[in-house]
């Protein structure tokens, strides 16, 4: 499995002493996002090797194939270089232009979410659902960091959890595991890749989620990075609604 | 171990669904915490019959006594309700007045830390060492959540965010673990309580690590929960005169 051997090639970098910091380029987890993501690429090419692949670290490969697969190796390179478990290697397949596929594989604790094409949500085996019929005013949200937000985006999103009941930072994709399996409400984000949600999209909606741009519009190729990941539509929109 | 009848008490109850949520006082969270801590003062009272306890559900018991347990059964309630493994069962214990043994136990991806007294600071068993001789600017610094300070220390704290590397939110005590295990170089907080922070001073002490309020003092009875926890003297003053 592609996450299986992601993890392989992450583990051994996870929490090692690296005390010569200048050298960046050889920092355990540019080590491991890249050696991750090559060991994917090679199961890929092994595989599908008709497919794209759009990756975090070596780049674009036939990006305009029917199907593309999107790869970041470790989301959440501040809690890996921190030791922080939290980070997870994210694998998406786009298939005209559409998410069909996602996972989310945090190595270290062992918790996967796996989701399509036209299947279910499974978290760590079983299948997962999403929390249903919340107000924004009783919702529980999840966002990374302040600092993620430019400054314009940021004021839209201090609306937002102003009017919300908690919200939670830190995370990067394992939030998004939380809202699939029913324990986050949302999460709303600004500043993502294409490599930062493909695999997401997937992931919330065969939990029953719903995953939008900032606009409640569905997330492409030509979206900005605004996410909503929220756990059904009325939410999601409430939360679109309050950060215009 | 204290920590091992906590973490039975807990882990029944996380990531269990419970819709039913205007009963407060019955939800998961709540009785995880009331066993959990009620677990260790049985231990307590059969072992150290004569020690006095200061507990987050329970109250105090005899806080004059000469040695004093603390005991916070979850740190990191949000995480908890969210299905984040990251909060932590802290165990303190007061001499005198002064922290001199310290358990930070996650119980569900299973890190542990423990010191004291007078012993070294172990790491899922193994002994652990802060990073020394980083600058402000070069560090990673932890905290949990931006709400948690009020508008004035806000202020003060965003002085010493913007003046280092990087900052990483979420967390709670965990956080104080990376520390003490070098993966983190200083977390900055405020709005602890004596149960937040005392079996936190031992487990940074114990591994080579400083911690003190936002004057660089001692920690005691007195301190009204502004903490710094830093790699060494040296980064923790410079965060104490940033702090200004």
């Amino acid at each position: 499995m592609l996450a299986d051997a992601a993890g392989a090639a992450i583990r051994p970098w996870f929490r090692r002493p690296f005390l010569v910091e200048t050298k960046e380029d050889f920092s355990p987890v540019t080590i491991a996002d890249r050696e991750a993501e090559a060991a994917i690429r090679r199961l890929l090419s092994q595989y599908r090797p008709n497919d794209g692949v759009i990756g975090e670290e070596y780049g674009d490969d036939r990006p305009d194939a029917e199907r593309v697969w999107v790869l970041d190796p470790i989301d959440g390179t501040r809690a890996f270089v921190t030791g922080r478990p939290l980070f997870g290697t994210l694998i998406g397949l786009m298939q005209g232009g559409q998410p069909v596929l996602g996972v989310i594989d945090q190595c270290i604790i062992k918790d996967r979410w796996i989701a399509g094409p036209d299947q279910p949500t499974l978290f760590n085996g079983q299948r997962c659902h999403v929390r249903h019929g919340l107000a924004l005013a009783e919702a529980r949200l999840g966002t990374t960091s302040p600092q993620a937000f430019d400054a314009a985006d940021f004021a839209r999103f201090e609306q937002v959890r102003t009017a919300a009941r908690d919200t939670l930072y830190g995370g990067d994709c394992h939030n998004y595991g939380l809202v699939a399996a029913g324990h986050l409400d949302a999460v709303i984000e600004s500043g993502l890749k294409i490599h930062d949600w493909a695999a997401l999209v997937p992931v919330i909606q065969g939990a029953g989620g719903v995953m939008t741009d900032w606009q409640g519009q569905q997330l492409g190729m030509a979206s900005v990075g605004q996410v909503i990941a929220a756990g059904d539509a009325e939410l999601a929109a409430e939360i679109a609604m309050a950060l215009r």
